[in-house]
């Protein structure tokens, strides 16, 4: 939340939370946004990831006409992060996500564990949040596509180019606990 | 090397080191495998990667007929798993290496960024190493095969089938300085 509201493009934050969490929420997240002067909105969130979004983007005023999603669990993507991708869906892009190579070999499996394929591995990137969006896009997206992991992912079914800018290390999901040990020497070193 | 060397099944251990390197690795090699009774053996590395594999293929004595490959990166993968990969390839499977789910959503870009693709995550695994062959698979595919940083890739292209196995967190691939903190904690936990 400091890292989007830190980043100068940012006219608006929405947060989605779940229902018995959005006092909580609202209350930490107003704290951290009234200093900066950032109007903060707070909604709840649906029970697929595609009803959240869209929950999110709805509470967006008109006239914000570029939405980034960030996923909380990403806590460490930097402030740049949010400019970079901003940016290029303002210079025509329909769709940004960030991406770091990747360092591990990734094979395709069947059900069996027998390999399928395996891409070259220059080719593939680890995508991140925020992804960025021309507004309408997000909305078209979310409501011709269903469950998917992904938002721009929904963009690609829709036929529409989705670009990778780069990634940013810190910008990790925090899923276990070796990554909370690593997000507690952030905080220590005085990021997020 | 501490890990290889206390799998029950590993016969005989053979080091790939850079020429300059070889005495100081020999003698590092040797004071591990002394109290184990397991032979070893030091050899010079090629240019390439695939060089190197078969300089240490080579090396191992006629007899043992499952090699495994594993990268010194990876230092901290487990006994256990040299087992259960060997265990598979003694089951029957040409090829069998070990992988973990990805966390990210993975998309493949083309030269200006464009996504072109995004395979399902829950098909794709995370490839480490120890990778095991039978072990005239593992010279065909060398023989036949160029570059590659995959062993199991060579062998795919001979239209052999690979097998993906369970992996371990702990096989992670010591490649940037917060793998360092991660492998830091793991030698003061005793690992390694």
């Amino acid at each position: 939340v400091s890292a989007a509201l830190s980043c100068p493009d940012t006219a608006y934050l929405v947060v989605v939370a779940p229902a018995d969490q959005l006092d909580a929420t609202a209350s930490l997240v107003q704290r951290a946004a009234s200093p900066r002067g950032v109007p903060v909105d707070v909604v709840t969130g649906g029970i697929e990831r595609g009803d959240s979004v869209l929950a999110g983007v709805r509470a967006v005023p008109p006239g914000v006409e570029i939405v980034l999603v960030h996923d909380a669990a990403r806590a460490f993507a930097p402030p740049e992060l949010f400019g970079e991708v901003a940016a290029a869906v303002r210079a025509g892009h329909p769709a940004v996500v960030p991406g770091e190579p990747v360092v591990d070999t990734i094979k395709a499996v069947d059900a069996a564990g027998l390999v399928t394929g395996t891409p070259d591995r220059r080719s593939l990137r680890a995508i991140q949040t925020p992804q960025g969006f021309q507004r309408p896009v997000l909305v078209a997206a979310h409501e011709h596509g269903s469950s998917a992991t992904d938002d721009a992912a929904l963009v690609e079914r829709l036929g529409l180019p989705v670009l990778v800018v780069a990634g940013r290390p810190e910008a990790f999901k925090v899923t276990t606990s070796e990554d909370l040990h690593r997000a507690e020497r952030l905080v220590a070193a005085g990021a997020g």
